[in-house]
């Protein structure tokens, strides 16, 4: 389910009316960042850009679509010529990128659309809402799996996501960051990501008798199944599994106080010899409640984390911006920027962003004009991935990112991937963006504003 | 775009498989409901039934997507019976349901499902998060409409919202509890929910001059141009405006100190003639901003919310539940529940809710079960909605459903109505539903636990 053309906001629209109409739908181009990073985050995980280019190639309004444009009171001063504009129009933009699962900080573009202004102005709003929803919600699993250390994390959230959709492109993004299952179907077959489940406590309430109930279910998936333990009693359960003729792959606590739970039922289960049974924990779980479970010595094989992932709950939007930074007038490309109170101003120019690495270890980056030199031994984060309107490579497995996802990670400071950071990473700007952004400014204080 | 059948917990489809292994798939009753409301929050606004019932009739399994599951190893060990069965699978229960807008307090059912147990498990997941979400925007939007105190408020976080399709059903939530428009274009197309919008930065910044590109705007939209001041200084861009001859409809003050600045810009152009001229506020707006600029008598008209509202940023997720209350065991209806610990106990029993009222007001509600007599004086919230898997009657025009929730929420006490509530709404349950609480509960621990 692509995003389609009217998946935007009414200005976007207006002004490609306003931009045909006043001869200026010149080559522009645009990034796509976030100002301010949530608390307790010292980085993102760049996520989204497969389905933002899926939106972008297949862009495109339906005759139905431009009848209703056409006929509706807002457009009801617009030239005709515009409407027989959209019933053609097409993506055929160039577009950067940092590619999925890459740690990218504050300012640091994570999308970079160069294209005539209409086609750049239109997809802003479902480009921005792609990408930082993925971002956002990657950027809270690699939280959780290193709070896991180790212990697979389930993403069990598609009942508390934004809507089906929503659930299912943040068992994408999970799986992404590190996640090893998720419970959505549509993910497992839409993306390939591996499944899990166990039972609901409706499967245990449905039989007369718990007991009952486990062994119909182990009557199909054999040695394969997962006992959810607290629909009556946690404790109890371990102990009626164990004396009947039950050898559960895992049982699952989703209730009480699951150090202790824990612990009891891995008593029960090793005593009988399950010793092989893996405990689940799940139960409105956090990055900080499995960290604490887990500082216990809470003996727990692997988490189930529902609303707390497939929401970002303590941060559910990042403050992602897409601004334009360089426009063509009277056949030149010419910076612009934005000088707004309050924090918002922005940076001109096209940029790219270069990693330095001391042996395995990232440094700092520098955020610099896409048009200089490198600075020496510096990694660019940005790179092509659409010429055209068309893709410039093939799409990458999913789990080839994840996997790059982790080794990336692998390279940030210890400092910065903790639950509660201790240390900022140093970015930086190059000496010829601040000349330009200087530069800039002045030029708009004198002649623009 | 309704969602459909893999929409949903690798557990639903394995407990189907189970419920046919087991010959369980009996008749069964679950309802919808949210145990704890969010900070804040003493009621929510019902809302997303609409998008649930397209999900249920349209429900099934393409050939597709059996031939994935039959081939997936989740399933190797399912007898093939079950993929036939899933091959001509429709949604065949019974709906009864709160309409949408209505005032819902915690433990009140929003949707009570009657259907083969199959059926009823394997919707649960997208129920959930198609009622829940749209029920955390609308209870959203409702507390951001009072702060406006009469005031236009326009939902403008389509780019925010956690992808497209996400960001259309919060405009359409937005709308329902009292929003006067939405910017998000494909809601106004889908949904008939009239649409708003002025310019971005972008725009303004993509002329050399910015009154060139207030003007090129005007020579479009007219006398309906709406121009964003802040993008160089808000107060030196409304004297530039009435210094021209350009007589916008409204200016937009997106950053910066609200009241002064709104003040300064009014009396600018009310110096001017520009009385007519309205002034709308937005960046980062929420309930609180909006309240807190209105207290201060800054003299804005409208107010454009985005982030906060489109995510329900400080209650991105609400507890929604699912849960079985009624099961057929030997051709005999069952109530059922949940005992665990944590307050995640279940109520048994399809139940119905009964509003009281003294004249005007709301005075107290009534949980009772669905087959007693009603209190005397009582309305019934749940409403039959589907039978045999058809909607029972047309849809409602949204709308109507908006004039119906505002004349709802002001039959509530005025101290639920508040942004820090300062009192909690009474809700009882009725006798006959705590005795058959106390008989099932002792049941289930005699015989079921």
């Amino acid at each position: 389910m692509p995003a389609h053309a009217l998946d935007t906001d009414l200005y976007q629209l207006t002004m490609m009316a306003g931009y045909e109409a006043a001869h200026a739908n010149v080559r522009a181009t645009f990034e796509l960042f976030v100002r301010n990073l949530p608390p307790n985050r010292a980085f993102l995980v760049a996520a989204g850009l497969e389905q933002a280019l899926d939106f972008l190639e297949s862009l495109r309004f339906t005759p139905r679509q431009v009848a209703w444009l056409r006929e509706s009171s807002y457009f009801r001063t617009v030239p005709d010529a515009f409407f027989k504009r959209l019933a053609t129009l097409r993506f055929t933009g160039d577009v950067w990128a940092v590619p999925e699962g890459t740690p990218v900080f504050a300012y640091e573009p994570l999308l970079r659309v160069t294209a005539p202004l209409s086609e750049a102005q239109l997809v802003e709003t479902s480009l921005l809402s792609l990408v930082t929803f993925q971002t956002s919600i990657a950027s809270k699993a690699a939280r959780i799996v290193w709070a896991a250390s180790g212990r697979d994390v389930m993403e069990f959230g598609s009942r508390r996501a934004h809507g089906p959709e929503a659930a299912t492109l943040a068992a994408r993004a999970s799986y992404l960051a590190g996640c090893a299952y998720t419970s959505n179907v549509e993910a497992g077959q839409r993306f390939g990501i591996p499944l899990a489940g166990t039972m609901a406590h409706s499967w245990v309430t449905a039989f007369p008798d718990e007991i009952e109930a486990f062994r119909h279910y182990a009557n199909v998936f054999g040695d394969r199944a997962a006992f959810l333990l607290d629909t009556y009693d946690t404790i109890q359960a371990a102990r009626r599994i164990v004396a009947s003729d039950l050898r559960p792959a895992a049982v699952r606590l989703d209730s009480g106080d699951l150090v202790y739970l824990s612990r009891q039922v891995r008593r029960i289960l090793d005593d009988a010899g399950l010793k092989t049974t893996k405990i689940v924990a799940s139960g409105d779980m956090d990055e900080w409640s499995v960290a604490h479970v887990l500082a216990q010595g809470a003996p727990i094989d692997a988490f189930g984390v529902g609303t707390a992932l497939s929401t970002s709950k303590d941060a559910p939007a990042l403050g992602g911006v897409y601004k334009l930074v360089e426009v063509e007038r009277d056949g030149m490309v010419t910076p612009v920027m934005k000088l707004s109170a309050g924090g918002k101003a922005t940076y001109p120019g096209p940029k790219q962003v270069w990693r330095q690495h001391r042996g395995h270890e990232a440094t700092s980056d520098v955020i610099g004009l896409a048009r200089e030199a490198p600075p020496s031994g510096g990694t660019p984060l940005l790179v092509e991935v659409m010429r055209g309107g068309r893709r410039t490579s093939a799409k990458d497995p999913l789990a080839a990112m994840r996997q790059r996802h982790l080794s990336l990670v692998d390279t940030l400071p210890q400092g910065v991937r903790m639950l509660e950071p201790r240390e900022a990473y140093p970015v930086s700007r190059s000496s010829a963006l601040q000349e330009l952004t200087e530069h800039t400014a002045a030029v708009v204080a004198g002649d623009g504003g």
